[in-house]
């Protein structure tokens, strides 16, 4: 039986990186209550993940494979969100200028008798950016709707010195992690079954 | 007086490096003739980095401003240029399964009295592939025109299990490396001009 795979994030970014490593999709976002704190990082990506997994897996029927994802910036201790405002943007990126911060990606894939949860830490290396830099840049918005404020595959490309990791896992879906895990639940890239 | 950015390459892949960064610019290919091997990888793609450069800038005015680029991959001491047919691509993409290589790009700035030239490093580790994997990838033909046979924004996302270095220098354009020697030279990119 096909198996249905199924995106649960209304993120174009994870969308977009699904689609161009080749994989059939829908997109069900779903609304699932998200933790924000209390928790270690990696803990809470994981747990809010699963949640949107489940969310959307109730909705559907047996052959449907469910992805979740959740992304943080963890600097040292502290868990960076989205930014709430403008003046909160600028601190977040005060703070993560000229250092090393890690982003963290929880995913889960829900699918009938089976459910994989995991996490993908990538280092992530900022130069040092100027007041009239960071200005700039949130003047463009583009750090609105974005973890820790920056979106490393616009703009902010120019503020990163180097990474250690997955650099899809900072967009925000690892998708060579989940590569296996869809495999195991009958999952390939449209590509790879062109030779039977 | 302003300056006019000029790219001398015909990669699509750097252009939309350089434009999503926020660069205005235009695009010149070079037909400069590339060096293939005789010296060490570092020194070859810095070579022919600067040999495109100057050979678009020869053809312009005192405003002008040109990058130049050269992009190789690295396994030890070989160097993986383009692959030259399907069997050729296999055979490249089997030596790199299960393993690290380095990516090297070599890159050039032309301006009125000043040429800058480095190189930016970045190790790439792939997971293991099965010969089928690369049988369907080769046959997708996405590896065609590209140095190592393959193209790490596209299907072969998938292959990789982590990088350690600056993510798109793998993709052709080390831009976080030639933001300082761009604005030594008087350009910036648009955004960073919208507060004077």
């Amino acid at each position: 039986m096909e198996k249905n795979l199924i995106l649960a994030s209304a993120s174009p970014r994870r969308s977009e990186l699904l689609s161009i490593a080749g994989y059939e999709f829908e997109i069900k976002p779903s609304n699932a209550e998200e933790i924000e704190k209390g928790i270690p990082a990696k803990e809470l990506a994981m747990k809010n993940a699963l949640a949107k997994a489940r969310d959307i897996y109730k909705t559907t029927n047996e052959n449907s494979v469910v992805i979740g994802a959740d992304t943080v910036v963890c600097l040292g201790d502290m868990v960076l969100g989205k930014p709430k405002n403008e003046e909160n943007a600028k601190e977040m990126l005060k703070s993560l200028s000229g250092s090393e911060h890690s982003v963290v990606t929880g995913f889960a894939v829900v699918a009938q008798g089976k459910e994989e949860v995991g996490f993908c830490e990538t280092v992530v290396k900022f130069r040092n950016l100027s007041e009239k830099e960071i200005d700039c840049y949130v003047a463009t918005k583009e750090c609105n709707d974005k973890a820790g404020a920056y979106g490393i595959q616009e703009r902010a490309s120019l503020f990163v010195e180097g990474i250690k990791g997955d650099y899809f896992n900072v967009m925000g879906l690892p998708v060579a992690s989940l590569y296996p895990i869809l495999e195991r639940c009958g999952v390939l890239p449209r590509w790879q079954n062109i030779l039977g």
